[in-house]
């Protein structure tokens, strides 16, 4: 279908929704203009950028506009007559409460309708009958005027000034639900705390195998603290049955063992902001990607066991595997790749030989080798086979990719595919000055100051790295690194490949770049610019160090 | 294994071997240098380039070389005493004598001993006995000074002057290998008749499906005419016991339609040389590739039924199927693809619901959609299951991939993988101007004059084409081309993606160029210097078309 038609019609059509997409219509024509004919490179067009960088946070399309549903408040009146309403009023409205309310800033919701259209699910029943800010600082998504224009719609009255504390509501009284979070290792480089979202320390990046403690941390909540005994994983078939294991039921199929790197598709995202745009996200360096060795059981055995037979007649229509963890994170996979004998997709119990630890996803997560970490759902509670892929918005909304040119405020986030496999990558992870001396002339021949150059390289889908291209010079001059042994087995290639070269230094420039190729001869672009998502995924692009300032961050 | 050891070693115990080699040791230090950093971009360095490319000629080291075998006659005179040969007793040295005799210009070889080691294998036996220069102008890998001075090892006298007509070789009395070559259609982009090698017309490159009698022939051999009565399939076992089918059994198989991609390793190879440096190979425009529906029966089930288990304990080596053609070409695959449920390998006899054409394999040819072409074996006469790949020189030397610095003489042709899945590509196939009108108005809301842009799209490994990004302005701005609908159906995406975009005519810079996005998200990059191969394979730079001449070759 033509992508200019769905544009121009979304935005006639948009008029119908209240306040934010009415600002959106207004500015629909240059919008478009702009958003179709962005200039490269950026600096040639420096205001634009950042204007379009703004209009993404001001004007997302909010999820259910794409999902055709028009919500029932819609026209409903957006004045009310202002009522005091008293805290302990709020808080009879919660999640036992027929009608539930939440409390932003001093005023006071009544999100009962809302509730069922709510993108992250159930979660929010954490925060009715109280202050909803707290769980929107964690939830970041929210903080978006669009979301700002939805609840006002549900506006019924103020605090009474009675329970407020210098003009404001107290929040304490409120669940905190990172209370249980773990504590973690001192040398993880940490983004944010409350979700963890932390990056492994440079130092372990040339390790083939990361410690479990300094493996990158990725949490999209609070990570549950789960009891091994009480535990379930819960199967629910094609016919609504559901199968239920306990984990030592599920330890009693054969255990296998792969050794596979997880990566997040924002690894890099900080590159691509510095070589183009801002990036929407966490501005992660090279470290939100580690590479460990999982045991356990293959979902495909689990599945079987449970019933499901993906090869009948009447699961034709069965195109997805989806999985829901404790804290409410969702995620699904093509069938495929859950069924294929040589995806090696496990439901994983130990992790480097230990159990899960709890950042991890302990007792049980997901591994998806090959595809990008956001689908190996950690403290899996529950698997559903669908036609359909998992509706959250981690499936619909925050793993996608978009042209250099596209914003949140143009884009048809319906027929953009979830990120699955991720694609050939590569980072430098150190620079050493190497004087010369006997074993650098025995080993490489070479009898005059080096540099030794070490890192990573990596490819989604088992494709293995076949070649990494080092430059000592910008880019002007190539050569091959040498591709370091380790122990990863199988008939697929799921960990990632160190690397490591050593170079004359006076062949060293201003920069020194890397760029791989994997067994599909897919390769890494030079610049960012062109490959620019506002999302900021997928962060591809030749890795630069200065040969000076040796940070590969 | 470090590539700096490897190369320097090799450069030492290439001393060994007799001219060619000596020569290429005498320069090996400056070689070294010169190909380890080779300067970027090109025009910096034109003389360098040109000199590398000349290098590759003249100083490739013999393929048995890296396969570890010593000749017997590596250590035998390379001197004899002048003798004088009849052209009746060459050919008493024919395929039946036991010693085996060929002439190549005035001189007379006896290339007994060297038959075992032939890359291409028994088809020399066609030559033996006979002029083989004419051989030569066919296999064009032995017009290299590495073969001639492998042949000159060999020579054992001069023919006798009585037998020469002006002072040459008679060269009749050989027998043609073309002569059962079919007629080809006239719209074929012919770059070799004997063998041939054909593009399709760019007219059909923007039709999903292509005319069988358009659709690109790449043959390496002649075509051979097979008899479909008394055809017959052998599979070889691990065990050597051999099972034998004929086109009427096999045709008793389910059978499985595939519509599916085939794409030369050398499709756009022009593309590298004019934005790089002369790249070996034919110089193919963006038409070595084409798309058809395929009928046939499944790799799998046909093992299977000869008794194959891929899952069996003693069959845990075989990791390849050899494929065997019946003009002596031969390729494989890893056993995986091949037994993959999902991997939709087949052994086809239909064509666009026709029998095959003769120069696409009648009666019988592999399909091995997502890789390839190359392995893709027609005329297919032999399939082994294999611990190691074909042996042929097609598996170990034309399919392979270098990096930008490197060339046949300093490369490591063992360690490069074949290729088999490829990469993602993309073509402009046509440039239309659009005079403004209401259709324009209607359908794309544009009320100014336009220009039409079409191509194709396609990746390798059943990754299918999520976005296509088109410039008008030499990548400066970028907007999403329509992605058109067609009827692939299926679980992995074999077939190609057409494409079609109007934008406005004032956007219009000097070149109008596209890259295409794949499922794994892997991109196409920029410029072809960074990824220049000696060999020319898989070019897959964003491709760049003048709006001024809109020849999209």
């Amino acid at each position: 279908m033509n992508r200019l038609i769905r544009q121009i019609s979304a935005a006639s059509s948009r008029a119908r929704v209240a306040r934010a997409s009415t600002a959106a219509a207004s500015k629909r024509e240059p919008a478009l203009r702009s958003t179709q004919w962005s200039q490269y490179p950026p600096h040639q067009n420096h205001l634009g950028s950042f204007a379009a960088g703004a209009a993404i946070a001001v004007a997302t399309v909010p999820w259910w506009f794409y999902c055709g549903i028009s919500p029932a408040w819609a026209e409903a009146p957006t004045e009310d007559k202002p009522r005091k309403i008293r805290l302990s009023e709020v808080r009879k409205h919660g999640r036992r409460s027929e009608k539930r309310w939440v409390v932003r800033g001093n005023k006071v919701y009544d999100i009962t309708e809302w509730i069922p259209n709510h993108p992250g699910g159930e979660v929010i029943l954490r925060a009715v009958g109280g202050v909803i800010d707290t769980y929107w600082e964690i939830f970041s998504i929210h903080k978006k005027q669009e979301v700002y224009d939805i609840l006002e719609q549900y506006y019924i009255g103020d605090v009474d000034p009675r329970d407020l504390v210098d003009g404001r509501v107290p929040q304490d009284g409120i669940e905190d639900p990172f209370e249980d979070d773990p504590l973690r290792h001192s040398t993880l480089k940490v983004h944010t705390e409350r979700p963890c979202n932390a990056e492994s320390p440079v130092e372990v990046l040339d390790k083939f195998i990361t410690p479990s403690e300094q493996f990158y941390v990725r949490n999209h909540l609070w990570a549950p603290k789960l009891d091994p005994e009480s535990y379930r994983l819960t199967i629910e078939l094609p016919d609504g049955e559901e199968v239920a294991y306990s984990l030592e039921e599920l330890k009693k199929f054969p255990q296998v063992d792969v050794t596979a790197t997880l990566q997040c598709s924002g690894n890099r995202r900080k590159h691509m902001t510095e070589g183009s745009r801002y990036a929407n996200g966490l501005q992660w360096g090279i470290g939100a990607i580690s590479n460990a060795s999982f045991r356990g059981v293959r979902l495909r055995d689990i599945l079987a066991h449970a019933g499901f037979d993906g090869t009948a007649e009447d699961n034709a229509e069965i195109k997805h595997v989806q999985f829901q963890g404790a804290e409410a994170y969702g995620a699904s996979i093509p069938l495929e790749k859950a069924l294929s004998q040589y995806g090696d997709v496990l439901l994983v119990h130990e992790m480097n030989g230990q159990p899960l630890p709890q950042d991890h996803g302990f007792p049980l997560r997901v591994l998806v080798p090959g595809h990008v970490a956001a689908r190996s759902v950690k403290w899996l509670k529950r698997i559903s086979l669908a036609e359909e892929e998992s509706q959250s918005q981690w499936q619909q909304r925050d793993y996608k990719c978009f042209g250099p040119n596209q914003s949140g405020s143009d884009v048809d986030w319906a027929a953009a595919p979830a990120i699955q496999e991720t694609p050939v990558q590569s980072a430098i992870t150190s620079v050493k000055d190497l004087p010369k001396g006997e074993r650098l002339l025995q080993v490489y021949g070479l009898e005059e100051d080096s540099i030794e150059v070490k890192g990573y390289a990596f490819a989604g889908g088992g494709r293995r790295i076949v070649r990494v291209d080092v430059s000592p010079d910008d880019g002007r001059s190539w050569t091959q690194a040498e591709l370091l042994e380790d122990e990863a087995a199988g008939r697929k290639r799921w960990a990632w490949t160190q690397w490591k070269l050593v170079v004359p230094r006076r062949l060293a420039g201003a920069n020194f770049v890397v760029k791989a190729v994997d067994e599909g001869y897919n390769t890494q672009p030079g610049g960012h610019e062109p490959y620019y998502n506002f999302r900021g995924n997928l962060t591809g692009a030749w890795h630069r160090v200065p040969y000076k300032n040796r940070d590969p961050y």
